[in-house]
């Protein structure tokens, strides 16, 4: 942590990258650090390939994050948040590259090193559980505006603490964060109880599909273009629906099955349990990883979706063996 | 907290008496305590005078919990936990009032001081943060069954660290359980990602049936006799459904209308904001809080939605005024 602080201490403007597809952790690591740089009067500058999410429009200076569209170029250091590799900055790889220095923080253990300074801690729940210590570093003690983000980043990451990667640690930063004066109710309503009407809308109609099999143990469910008109929903809206097939009682695998277009049918897979839903995927051409990933068959819906139910079929048969 | 710990060494037979209607903290506080008891060698008796919900059967000694039939008479000490009034232990007050001593560990402000001893800190945000304090009085340190008796306690009653409750406290609380052996994914699934098959079909249901009034301020769903035959649910899967409806961005207020029988409707109303939803329940002669209440109506449901509907129209004209 030495190294990154010399650096920060050292540079006068910095540049701020986080990666493509934002999440909740990649702009609120971005923020809380763009304030604690803000507040030691270095002149910052964010930016990041993509469209800020509108969940994350809430965070004060969500706006100072822009596209690399004629980016100055030569900052005195150029910092990565929450990217494990130089691709995943997509289009603002070109700041860093030409920035005198460079510093990558990062929290995923596949993290490739890619900078002059590599702040990698693969135990940290969040990137933004690591700005937190690096805030410490550079200030007597953080703001508002840093809490909110650094809560945004880490309650998302750690999908609102519920997931394994949430340590005694991570609570401990938490309960800083609130001291530094983070609203616990107000940041959860707007994180996670602002669902949009179309929605909620798509949520009923794509569970009106769901189906079991093999006793329980696999659920599906699909959404088609016509249920998306129906509703005035887009395909942004199908996020994390997948989730009310996987928490049902007894379900090992959950596939969901999204209608791209007349012939065209997208499959995800996610799976709590012993099913590796990346060698269903590789079945169809597709990847991912051992409990989440997904394949593009082109197929109409029912008959992708006949095809993939076969695979799983299939593959219970051979497991089971 | 000294008057609890020397009545407790003071004991031997003791009995744990919590709520009618138990939910995570009332069970949670209970079987944390019972270990915590057994471990200094007393003999412990848990009740509680109503079925203790599916969902927190995984908790070990969670059969110990009796109802109150032929208790036996005369413990040393009795303790309620989670119960704000004599009237929440139900039949189980019998037993407090046949104990030697009394004792009362709670933390809703309404609470009535109805016992010897009174531990009742307003500010914790469960039982189970003060039962948290008062195992480390009694032992070194808490263990891995304690650690998710109390886990489930507080992640439940803050509704997974979301309410306003959540204290800097709570957070640090929960980072000495996870290093007493709580694990957090696993707790998690259990407690919030085990829906039943019906529960997530009843939803697609009452989602089907969602409207919205006023500019979108006011959500409406009901589920109807019909409804829980054709997905096969009972009435206590109706349980939280409130919440699509009120999670909805730029909703103020959610009502949801539950067919008792053909004559028969009980309406909940939920708000987050300005809407004083004990004022409208208060029309039809319920009650509750400003944020939560109900009523019952002796019309069938699509009468008393009409009805509801009339009563909210005229809440808004006469408070917008």
């Amino acid at each position: 942590m030495t190294d990154i602080v010399e650096a920060i201490n050292e540079s006068n403007s910095i540049a701020l990258i986080t990666h493509i597809n934002p999440d909740g952790d990649a702009v609120g690591s971005l923020i809380a650090l763009m304030h604690a740089l803000d507040k030691m009067g270095k002149s910052v500058y964010g930016y990041c390939q993509d469209d800020i999410p509108r969940s994350l429009s809430f965070l004060e200076g969500v706006k100072r994050i822009t596209k690399p569209i004629n980016p100055i170029e030569g900052y005195d250091l150029a910092i990565a948040l929450d990217c494990s590799d130089r691709e995943r900055m997509g289009d603002c790889v070109s700041i860093m590259d030409k920035a005198m220095r460079s510093a990558n923080i990062d929290h995923h253990i596949s993290n490739t090193y890619y900078a002059d300074i590599n702040i990698v801690h693969g135990n940290a729940s969040a990137t933004g559980e690591i700005v937190y210590e690096l805030v410490q570093f550079l200030e007597d003690t953080g703001d508002k505006n840093m809490a909110e983000a650094l809560y945004t980043a880490i309650v998302t990451d750690t999908g609102g603490f519920s997931f394994s990667n949430t340590s005694a640690r991570t609570h401990r930063v938490i309960a800083s964060l609130i001291e530094w004066g983070a609203e616990v109710s107000k940041l959860s309503n707007r994180l996670f109880k602002n669902h949009s009407l179309e929605w909620t809308r798509l949520l009923g109609e794509a569970i009106n599909t769901l189906k079991t099999y093999h006793g329980g143990r696999v659920s599906t469910l699909y959404v088609t273009r016509e249920m998306l008109q129906r509703v005035g929903a887009t395909e942004e809206h199908i996020n994390g629906m997948i989730q009310y097939g996987k928490d049902i009682a007894g379900v090992d695998l959950a596939v969901f099955f999204k209608e791209v277009d007349p012939s065209t049918t997208k499959v995800s897979f996610r799976s709590d349990s012993l099913v590796d839903v990346s060698a269903l995927a590789q079945r169809f051409g597709g990847g991912g990883h051992k409990r989440a990933s997904g394949c593009t068959i082109n197929q109409p819906l029912c008959k992708a979706k006949k095809d993939t139910m076969e695979a799983i079929d299939y593959y219970f048969k051979e497991t089971m063996k």
